[in-house]
Order: C-alpha cells, then structure tokens, then sequence
C-alpha cells in the first residue's frame, strides 16, 4: 500500500505564469496554469490518476509521478484571483497568504507558494515571523522564466519543491530555487539575469538537490509536535528601510523619520558604521528613537553582521539603535512589522524581541 | 641598469592602520604607519637603500624588494592628518583625494590610496568619474585587519597594489583586495567578515594574483596617450540613495523627495521594478522629476541589471526615470554627483549622461 | 516566413536513457527515447508540425517550440543500437561517432551527440581533433538523472543544447552540460552527485544560460569559412594514463611502459613534478623515450598547467618528456591518439604536434 | 599571568623555504628559515623574549605577537638536513615525521609541519592513519610562493597555523592552506597557479579565517582523553594508483598488476565504473584479486563518491573489489599503505578496514 502526502500549492502570481503580451512584455496569465501543468508527463501522472480515482480528495487534484519514491505526491493548485505582481504585493497579501496557509494547515501535508521574484524573500521571511509551532513544510517558489518556455525552469522548481514538501519533515518557510532549499527568513535576491536568483548569505542552505537530495541536518529546525500552530496575522505596516550613502545628511533622514514611520531598518557602512562624526545626523536619529521609533541596524554588504569594534559603531548602541546582527533585510523589515504589530508589548519589549533569535533569523 | 618606477602612497585611513584602544575598540594611530611599513622585510629593502641614496629622490622613500622583477619600485608614503574613517567620508574627501593626485601626477608611475572599507568602493567609483585622460594606475586598498596584528591582511594588499602600480600599464581608478584588481567603478563592498571583502559582480576581475599575475587583457580599459589629464572637481553633493522595499508608501516617498536632493539613485525590486500598480507613488516620482531631480534606477540585487520586460518595468521609462542598467549603487551615485556637477549642461545633456557608459562602469 | 534551423540529434547511449530493472540498477532502454521526448510539450510543437507537414523533410522530426526566438529548430534523432554505455566507449565509438557526422554533415545546420557521463569529456575531445575545418556546432549532452524521472535534468541540457546547436555560430565541439556551454576538449567531469557533473578548469565558458544566452565572444573561436571540413578517423588506440603518486617504483613503472602502448600520459605532481631524485625511475622514462614511446606530462591536479620553474620539473625537458602544459587528461590522451595515427610523421613531428595547440586545447 | 602556549614546527622543506639558483629554479635553501622568521615582526616579537627569558624553554624559541590573543604562544623550528622536495618523498619520509612527533609530543600544545606542496596532501593523510588517539592539533601547511619573496603566502599560511596550533583543541591531522583548515585525509592539491592551492571536496572546511575564526564544531572531531596517543609506523610501501581510462586494456592492467604490488587504488570513471562489458579487463582484475592483492575504487572525478546503482558499477562489488566511496586518492592510497602493513590481520579483516571509516576519511 503506497502511502499519499498531499500537498497545497497557492499559485499567488509571478513569473512563473506570465506570457509575452503584444508589445513583448510580461503578463499574467490567469487560468491557465493548472492546464500547463497536467500537459507535462514529469509533473502529472494521468494514467495513476485514472487508475486510483478513490485516492483522490477531489477531482482536480494531480500527481506527481512517483517514479521510484516511497510515497504518491498529489498537489492540488489554488490560483489567486486576480494574480499578484510580486513587485506590488505588501503587508494586506502576506496576511492573506498566511491565513490561506492556517484556513488549509490540517487538510495537507506541505505547502507551496508560486510566487514573483522580486519580493520573494519578503514574503518568506514574513510568513516565518507569523507563523508559530509550524510543523510542516511552507515552500515559497518560482521562476525566472514563465512555464510556457521551453527553457524554463519553472518545472524544475516546482517539481523539486513537491517532492521535497510532501517527503521532508522541515517544519520552517523555507525557499527553494536552482537547486537549493533556503531558510526563508535568510534568503535574499541576488542575480536578476541567472537562474540561481537567490542565496542564504549568512545560513547554509537546508538542502541541496542533485541526484539526491542532499540534507544539511544541524540547519534543520526540529519538529516540535507539542507546539500548536498559529497563524499570527497583525502585522504593523508602518515600518522603512533606509540605505546609508556617503552624501546622506540630516534633512533627508530627518524629513524620512517624521512621516508616521514607526520602525525602520538603516542598512549601514560595513559592520554596522554611520557616519559618527556628524552630530546633526545622531542628532536626527536620536530624537526619532526618542519618540518611540524602532531603529534597527544592519549592515548594507551582502554577507556577514553588525558588530561595534569600531568606534563609529559604538555611537550606535549609545543612542538607543538596535544591532540586527546578520539579518537580511527582508527578515528585518518583516520581523519589525510583526514586533511591532504585537500590540500588548511595550516599547522596551519590543526592543527586545528585536534583539532576540526568534525564527532562526539571526545567529545568536 | 635597473629602471626605477615611483608610486605615491596616499595613506587616508581606516581599518589598516588603526590599534585597539583600552575599550576595545579600534580608532587610528597618527604617525605610526610609515615605521611599522619600514620595519618589514617584505615591505621596505633597507639594504639596496642605503647601498643606492643616489636613486632616491626623497629621504624618506621606501623601496619594495626586487625579488625577480627587472625594475626596482620605490614609494613614498604620503600620511593624511587627521586621518580619515571612512564611513565619515564625503564629496569634499573625494575632491580632496582627486587634487592630491592631480598635484603629483607627473611625478609618479603609479598610486595607491589606504583607505577604510567601509566606503572604499564610493571613493574608487567617484574618482573614476572625476579623473579625465587617465593614463597611470591609481588603485584603492586597505585591510580587514590592521597592519599591527599578526594575522592582517594589509602587507599582502599593500606589497601587491604597489607591485601592480609600479608594475603594470592599467589607465584605470582601481580597486585591490585578496588578490584581485577590479575595476573602481565596479566594485561594492560585499562582506563584513572576510578578508575577500570586495567583489566586482557584474564585471570580471583586470587581474587575479596567484603565484604569478593573471590579466584579463580584454577587460581593461587601452591606455590613450593622445588624451591629456584632468581631475574635475566640481561634485554636485545633494545625491542621494532610496531603497524599495514593500511597505514603503508615498509620504515616505515625498517627504525624501521634498528635500535638497537634486539626483536620486532608487534600488528597485528585480530587473528595475517598482509598485507600479500604486498611483500615488508614481504620482510622486512624477512630480520630483517635473521639478528637475534626476532619477535613476538600478536593482537592489547584488548582480544584474535594470530591463524592461515586465509591465511594471516599462512604466518608470514611461514617466522619466532613467534606467542605470547594471551600475553599482557606488557607481550610480557618484556618477549622479558628477554629471549633476557639469552646470553648462541642460536637465536632457545631464539624463543621457546618466544613460551613457562613461568609464565603463555600465555595460552599453 | 520563418526561418527553420535542423539539429541532427545522436543518441548515443548513457544515463538520459536509462531506467532501472527490478534490482534498482540503471540500464539503457532502447526505442523509448524518441516517444518520451515527444510526449513533452517543452520539447515538441506537435500543433506547429501538424500545421506545417510541408517544411519537414522527414516524417519522424521533431519540432521545438519557437517561444519568442526568431527561427523555428527542427530535429531528428538516431537512435544507436546498441545503445553504448559510456564506460566502455573507446576509440572505435569515437571514429563512428564522427564518421555519423561527416555523413550527415551537410544535411543539418548543428549536431548533438546525447552521451553518458562517465567518459563524455573523452569523446568531446577525440571529436575536436578529428574534426578539422568545423564551421558548426558539435554539442555533446547527456544527463545525471534519466529523462523518465520527473527530477531529471536531461530536458533542460537537451533543450538548451538543441536552442544553441540551432541558432549560434559556434564552430566547435562543445560540451553542454547544467547551463554552461564549454569547449570540448577543456571539458572534466568533476561531480558525481551534483547536476552540474562538467567543468573546464583551465578555460573559461562560452555560453552561460540564464534568463538569456550570455555569450564570451572572446572564448569562442571565429568560423573560417575558406577551410572545408573533414574528419580525421586513423587513431592509434595505444595510448594510455599513467597516475603518478608517493609510492610509483620503477618496476611498476617498467612493466607500464613496457607493453605496446606507443604513447603515455603521465599525470605528475603540481606543475609537473616527479621524484626526479630517483634514477632508477628516471632511466625507465628515459628508455621508453628511446623506443619511440611519446610521453606528455600534465598536472594531476584539476586547475593549472605543467611548468619548469622547479629542480625537478627541468629534469623532465631533459629527457625528452613533452610538456602537455594546461591540458585536461582527455585533451592529452585524445590528443596522443590523433597525433600518434598519423602516420606520414616523423616522430619529432609528432613531438611537435603534441607540444602545439591545435583546437584550442591548451594556452599556448 | 599569561598562559604560554608551545609549538614545535617541523620544518621539511618546499617552495616555502627555497630560492631561485643562477638558472632561475627554485632550490632549496639550508639554514635560511630561521632568521627569516625572525626579522618578519609579525611573526617574531623579540621584545617579548628579551623581557620574559625565564619563560621559554629553550634559547631558540621564537614567540608569535600575542596581539590581543589570551595566550602567548612560542614555537621551535627544527629544520630537516637534508630539506625534502615533496615529490620525492615517501613512505620512509612519512614515518620519520610520524615518529618526530611521537618522540617530541608531550613536550608541545600543537605541531606544525612546513612541507612542498606537491605531495602534501599524501603526508597528511598517511600521518592522519599512522597516529591513534591523538589529542593536539597537527597541521600541515606550506606556500605557493616562498617566503623570501615579497608576495608571498608562506607568513600567512605559517603565521594562522601558528595561532590554530596553539589556541584550539583539534585533535586531528590538519591542512591549513589560503585561510581554510581542512581534515588532512580530506584533502587534495587542486590548483599550481593560484595561492588558494587546496581543497576538501566531500568535506567541509574545518575553520575559515577572516577577520576572526570561524569554526564548523559539527565537522570537527571531539577530543576524547581516554584514548592514550601512538604512532604506528609499519606502513607497506607496496601499493599503487592506476587511473582508468577509455583506451586501457588487459594487457597494460595485467603487466602493472603482476608486479609486487600489494594494493591498488583504481580511479574509476565517474560513479565507480570501469569497461564492464570487457571480458579481459574483468578477468585480469579477478586473478589479482585472487592473488590477494587489495583493489580498492574511487572515482576519478574531483567530487563525489562510488555507489552501484550502475550495470556497470555491479560488477566490481560482485569480483571483490572494495569501494572507496568518497575517499580522496591521496587517503585511499595511504590507507591501503597503512592497512596492509597491519601485519596480524587476515585479508578479509584488511578488506573490513578498508570499507571502514577509521579517521573521518569517507563519508559512512
């Protein structure tokens, strides 16, 4: 008896289903997708399919050919109405996301997430700061090319993600792209031309997949079966990055920090510098922290973490700004909105979850 | 009859030549450098020296050991009071830099600025813009570690950028570190923890050290002998650098907009998009480009470049923001500095600057 | 009217056409090939063909869908049978190999050879030096995992290697192998686990596939369309691989070089080292030169070339072993079977041959 | 009071300590290092050993700057008469090292072994297997570049494993090489040219260097005090590398077989296959086997490892040959040294060892 995992795919938008329009660009294609898929024999076992109608939950669910695995793997897709442009999407959609995932959490065994590119990483890390006592797979996927390309490598990400969240006990939102299965809240874009998009720059990748899957066992967060899943969904949109740059001065980074910002994200020089010797801009800074606004710091490179071995740096923690360590900054701007979205705490307690590893975000 | 090339050593600052104070933390140490440099074997060649006064020009010339090299490099260092930290660092130190090197460019075969990293990669990419008919190398180093420690990486930055300027006919604003050059205007800082701190990610390296020096003929610029030499340096200082990320919204925007900035690098999502589908965001670059700020769009990954093929792509073409294809955010907003400094030219002369390859920090 | 490009595709064997028997081991499967690729949709325009019986030259071609590409690629495969399992293809598969594509030569505008892993580098350089005066592409692909399984990656290398193979004048034996398009005779495999199984250590990429084709025009040799092609099938199967390691004696050695083998490639330590100190070792060398033996010396290790610059090294020159400088084992060995079958030459012409770059195997 | 640390550094010989002769070739140079050493400041603090003479133990000791390090660690250099050209070095070389440092054990924190690079990864892997229940770290290093040049690689290589040496419990055969520690059975020369000249392709890097030390506790060893140390120095020189090649056959394989040869490493092709459906080939290997001789398989490619999953792979489980898994060539061939000198074992027990991880060498 060959045992079912049955997987859950929210196809939000993306890439992954667009079609050149007349003018040669990118557009959603809605209602299509599920057809695409069930044509491509390695995503859609047909002949399984019609031989074990009682295996299936309901009519439109699909299978993976099992080929020589232990388990049968059927998906179903629910595709967003109207399809999402990743470029656009923000706080009300990761919500929405993340209740899709709680209304649906008993009735599959994985999920995946067909999701744009260009805030992916957003998205991930968001969905990880809202979700508590996860114990199953949350895969957020795509493509740099659409599924309607010979080339593409939509099939490719998508099939590898089906196998992985309807085999693997990984209880994180995780990232999987070009082979490699990521944190979710340690993902960042990095290549807008190649089809190896994404990179964990400060966390090793959980798994890589190449004749077989490779897993990384000490990156892989524990199933904790005592813990019960919730989906927290009141995340604070009021919050910023701002990027550092030499010729910054106190009236841009005044005039950004008096607009109803609560939390921003500075993405700083190196490992975590400003600049010191200006007392108008500590000056600015202090006074937003003054009225309540969580600063955190992280750094601009694309590796590595904030410390204070340097006396620009040390001016930092004086002032009331909190070190983001290694957090990407997606993970930071995300992990804000969820903070300080948690509104029985006090100012000081958010600080202090900010300060604290709390999904595997940051390196203690 | 040995031939002698001559480099100047501007020491500026940073990480390179900084001690640790009684708390730990690192800060500079004046009038330290030049002994601690002559005090390695490696470094300085105390012997041919003293057995060839006749062949310096200054007292206080070091020279680099021959080993196998047919010519003999001397250097003089050049120390800058009070030393300079880098996250500090703006227009006024770049000019400052390029007339320094304007002063002595007869006199030397090569240059080498010691400079902090944390914004080494700004100062390599303004200089490449400020300088005109370059014909000698000028290449930008420092270290992850002081030259005072045991384990520092400076002697080996140090020794190879003075072989190379000594050396090599590269006619370009460089950028050396853990044995790669890269070009100025290609290079971001790109790790906090490494001693590779630096990367070039959308250009190949000029020259790779191992135990010989591996140059990439094809990537670096022909010296032109026809062109003559000139800094400029009239940078225009109100540039600044604004990061997208999903939450932002449009006051944030306008109330940044609304400032003295007169050119604005945006880092957008992916292949160059933004939230195309929130008019009143478009609505606010709209309005800061009727007014006659410059904006220009570069991605906020790390390698790639701003396209057009994605719907909310062509909508920034439409309202007039300039696309900065694969520049670097360093290069991006110097170059803003630079061309929004040539005030013989109209607002459209400026905006194809922006869109022209000037010192190949775009791909064309 | 569009433009229709024709691949003539060879199957030749290997892991792409693989499926497991019933004790889970890998054997080939004749006759499945060509309905399996036919079956996917990425792979075959079956409505295009239907529509356009007129423009296919034979019943069996395949058509790949056109996407947004300019000119419409057709091909055809044949079907070796037996279908060869790599490792134990030799010379005689080599000269069939390329006695099919002289035959067909002028029928097609491109060739693939679909090949298995294991000894795919070989063939692709015993091709580049039997083929003088190629003016089209050569790409030899194949697969880590079978294309029946949906995880394979044997759609994306076939796919990709028929889009180049039909549309880039690239005159040369290629490998194609996990987005990467190398020359053929710089070609190792270097990954058993990993899909991306090939590299070529000493020389850089052609084409690298991402969202587009990224060509380095530099790498890629220049169609001569004055020289006419022809395929050079007299090798000399005595050629053989010699390991060099710590504990090698001369009696090892002797019994080696003692058999019928005409020509050795010796892989030596570093840049090209033996224990030189050994005379009994060096005089065995030494004599086999004297019977005419021709013995090219590489490094045994995966990045560099064979040099002179030790003690030991010289010794080598003297004797008369010839350096193979920064060839792969393939190029040497496949090189010594061309070089040593022609027999109009002398054996100092030969020498010589071996020590000239013919096909771009090695840096001059 | 400072903690005193104490290293002995066995100095061997190699391109760390030699010069260029008349000719321009490297050579040798007796005598040299020591003073060497001392006048690099960042190597030697002689300061601190005019000051503390009661705290060394012997008048030649050196003393590394204890920058900011919490242990002041002191080394010996005992250098070898004469210096050894690594590829001339063997197994009699290996036991002499194996016993320097039995003899000289307890009197040192760590142990530091200055060898050539050629064959430097055979010694680490052979003195990985010669010594049980070491509890000290042994790390092999060496450069690219000598020391007396200015470029060189030799004061950082030295200098890192000097600060390794005497500050971490590694109780293993190491190699430190370009800023990585690696287990020295892991380890392969995978680069002449560049200074990064070593690499562990199945295994990850024990420590990473930057700005400080990373360690990957999970891949290093614990200490176990329990264990009390040996070296065992029987080793049997008798055993051979033969690298499998398309062209091979029974005659050439026969011929190096029917020598004294007791052990034999095959590189194989790819996932562990040779020529399988040649008859000769299996027949020759059979009667060596039977012969006693112990043949043991790895892959030829630079990573991976030997599985069966192959028609052809079958075969060689099915005549006794013993997989090597993911064994470099430089720990199977030391292993078999090593296993094959055990002289109370019985052929099938030296087969068990064969297939048994003893040393973190194979991945079980």
């Amino acid at each position: 008896m060959v045992h079912i995992k049955r997987v859950l795919v929210l196809y939000v938008g993306g890439t992954i289903g667009m079609k050149k329009n007349y003018k040669g660009v990118l557009c959603p294609t809605p209602n299509a997708f599920f057809n695409e898929v069930k044509s491509h024999p390695e995503m859609h076992d047909s002949y399984w399919v019609n031989e074990n109608p009682d295996k299936l939950l309901e009519a439109n669910e699909l299978a993976l050919p099992r080929n020589y695995d232990p388990q049968q793997i059927t998906y179903q897709i629910v595709e967003y109405s109207p399809l999402l442009d990743s470029s656009n999407m923000t706080c009300k959609d990761w919500i929405r996301l993340a209740s899709d995932i709680e209304y649906y959490y008993n009735s599959y065994d994985g999920f995946i997430i067909l999701h744009g590119t260009d805030t992916l990483g957003y998205t991930a890390a968001a969905l990880s700061f809202m979700f508590e006592g996860l114990q199953k797979p949350v895969i957020v996927t795509g493509s740099q090319i659409p599924i309607y390309e010979s080339r593409s490598d939509a099939k490719d990400n998508f099939t590898k993600s089906l196998v992985i969240a309807g085999s693997f006990d990984i209880p994180e939102v995780c990232v999987f792209f070009a082979n490699k299965l990521f944190r979710g809240n340690r993902v960042t874009k990095i290549n807008t031309d190649m089809l190896d998009a994404f990179d964990s720059p400060n966390y090793h990748s959980l798994v890589d997949v190449g004749i077989s899957f490779k897993m990384y066992e000490h990156y892989i967060k524990k199933v904790d079966y005592n813990q019960s899943f919730t989906a927290y969904t009141n995340l604070n949109p009021n919050v910023a990055v701002l990027y550092f740059f030499p010729t910054i001065n106190a009236e841009m980074l005044e005039s950004f920090l008096r607009t109803s910002v609560e939390g921003v994200v500075i993405q700083s020089f190196g490992t975590g510098n400003i600049p010191s010797e200006r007392k108008d801009i500590l000056k600015v800074l202090k006074e937003a922290i003054n009225r309540n606004t969580l600063i955190v710091n992280i750094t601009q490179c694309a590796r590595g973490t904030v410390i204070s071995s340097y006396e620009s740096g040390k001016v930092l923690d004086e002032i009331g700004i909190v070190s983001g360590k290694d957090m990407t900054v997606e993970a930071a701007l995300t992990k804000l909105a969820y903070v300080l979205g948690l509104q029985e705490l006090t100012f000081m307690q958010k600080v202090m979850l900010m300060k604290t590893n709390l999904r595997g975000e940051m390196t203690p």
